[in-house]
């Protein structure tokens, strides 16, 4: 099977039009790569990019688009919403097929390594990458943003895993990882009160107690009078949907409160919910290789 | 997307390695075919392959392997446990991706008029492909098998869609058809009573007043002490996997019998399953094209 790896690039730019064409230019320049999705956010001042392929090839795509943003993309004038510390502001990679973590780890630490050498800017490995506890945390490593770069950057435990010990004077600096697939889920309650979907989310999230790889909080959906349990799911094949779903019932039953629908936002593995069809038909005996979509991807 | 068929031929011959190795070549002779599983049969005298790929290209590996049955296989002399009526005596065509059933019947009827001129052979259209209702069914057109086939072929209604009014003298007869992705879904009892599967069929499939696209029957599982309702879904995108599931689940407390497992055998699309984990999941507003492999095959 070749092997596939998707991969998530943040750019810190979501209002200028040329400069956005010009950075997904790469993601569409061969068939090996794909760019599945795109959006740009001029609030956030951000454009996400969602590409998958032959892993050489993805990390050639980020690598030429990166040079673009380190070119056009000037972060002491930027402005927007969202946390950023560079241009080219965060790069995680997902194995997808054919590919294991490590390996995706590996290529983070190659794109990483690359992209110093090329464009003199200072990178940080975070997540599955990180070569420190206190950086597998994004936040933990963007926090004080582009402002607060040179100062932090003095302290030796914020030294970058390559480049320069100095921010790049209009780029910034760069985080690259690898992660598992993300998979957001969303279960919506009938009941308008934030604290139940608050407290709900407390008990199944990791951090609170609750399921290893599972992120959540609490929402309010106003138009629909309504509120959520906003999920993250950071392991699918460790932490099951169905789990999540049937913790999030029977929390919401002691409150008189029921499950009306979930939601998937964005992409998921097909894995993710064949294993939730495999728990409720109580499948015995099943393979990912009975399904004719992995055989035909093989 | 591109499209992509799958082929089921069955030809009469389980057992001489020689021939079975001839008839199978064809299906590894290009990329553009993969061969996903053969079985030969002794007792059953029988080799039914599993192919997928283009169409175009399928049909040609499918007239290729025709052409050595015809050649390699005489009827006159055959003996086996499964009924038959000709040298390939099944081909059915299967839409798999970006193909509809429309195309693949278009695909049979090619498919069966080349193999017609080609090899001097009586071909029927059934299933989907049919030209006549009594032909949908392949046990109708099969009735009396090889050593009736002359006199059934002097009835005007049983001539041929393409080929000659009379079988050939060692190859008999083919049938050609196309139909939707076949899900073999068995659903496992904590009862020894073949009577209650028997009985829990009956109310689910098609032909008893059950289910459009089901088929079930009741099986005893001897060595499991347990019995079965063994199912064929003709077409999950109509009659979903997780509903035949609920029938069998409330059918079978009348007689305070539970589900213990179920179990699919062979090959599913992964749509069949994701069906189901939306629907226990309660997925509100989901898209096959949210999963991931599904744009990977795009």
């Amino acid at each position: 099977m070749s092997a596939i790896v998707e991969c998530v690039p943040n750019f810190s730019e979501g209002r200028n039009r040329n400069i956005i064409e010009k950075i997904l230019a790469p993601f569409s320049a061969t068939a090996a790569v794909k760019l599945l999705n795109h959006s740009s956010d001029p609030d956030h001042n951000r454009t996400v990019v969602t590409a998958m392929g032959e892993p050489a090839r993805v990390k050639q795509a980020v690598l030429e688009a990166a040079a673009v943003a380190v070119q056009d993309i000037d972060l002491r004038t930027h402005k927007g919403a969202h946390p950023r510390m560079g241009a080219i502001d965060v790069v995680p990679f997902i194995p997808l097929q054919g590919y294991s973590i490590a390996e995706a780890v590996d290529l983070a630490r190659d794109t990483a390594r690359d992209m110093a050498r090329q464009l003199d800017l200072p990178v940080y490995l975070y997540e599955k990458a990180a070569t420190a506890p206190e950086r597998e945390n994004l936040a933990n490593i963007r926090k004080g943003e582009f402002e607060g770069l040179a100062g932090k950057m003095t302290e030796p435990r914020w030294k970058p895993d390559f480049g320069p010990d100095r921010p790049h004077p209009s780029a910034g600096a760069t985080a690259v990882g690898a992660r598992m697939p993300l998979v957001a889920f969303n279960i919506n309650l009938n009941s308008n009160d934030l604290k139940i979907a608050d407290q709900i989310a407390r008990c199944i999230r990791h951090i609170s107690g609750g399921l290893r790889y599972c992120k959540a909080m609490g929402v309010e959906l106003k138009s629909q009078d309504m509120v959520q349990v906003s999920i993250n799911m950071t392991d699918y094949t460790r932490t099951s949907l169905y789990r999540v779903f049937e913790m999030v019932k029977f929390e919401a039953q002691r409150y008189g409160v029921q499950i009306v629908s979930s939601e998937i936002i964005g992409l998921t593995p097909m894995e993710a919910l064949i294993d939730a069809a495999a728990y409720y038909l109580r499948l015995k005996d099943f393979s990912l290789n009975q399904v004719i979509e992995k055989r035909m991807l093989e």
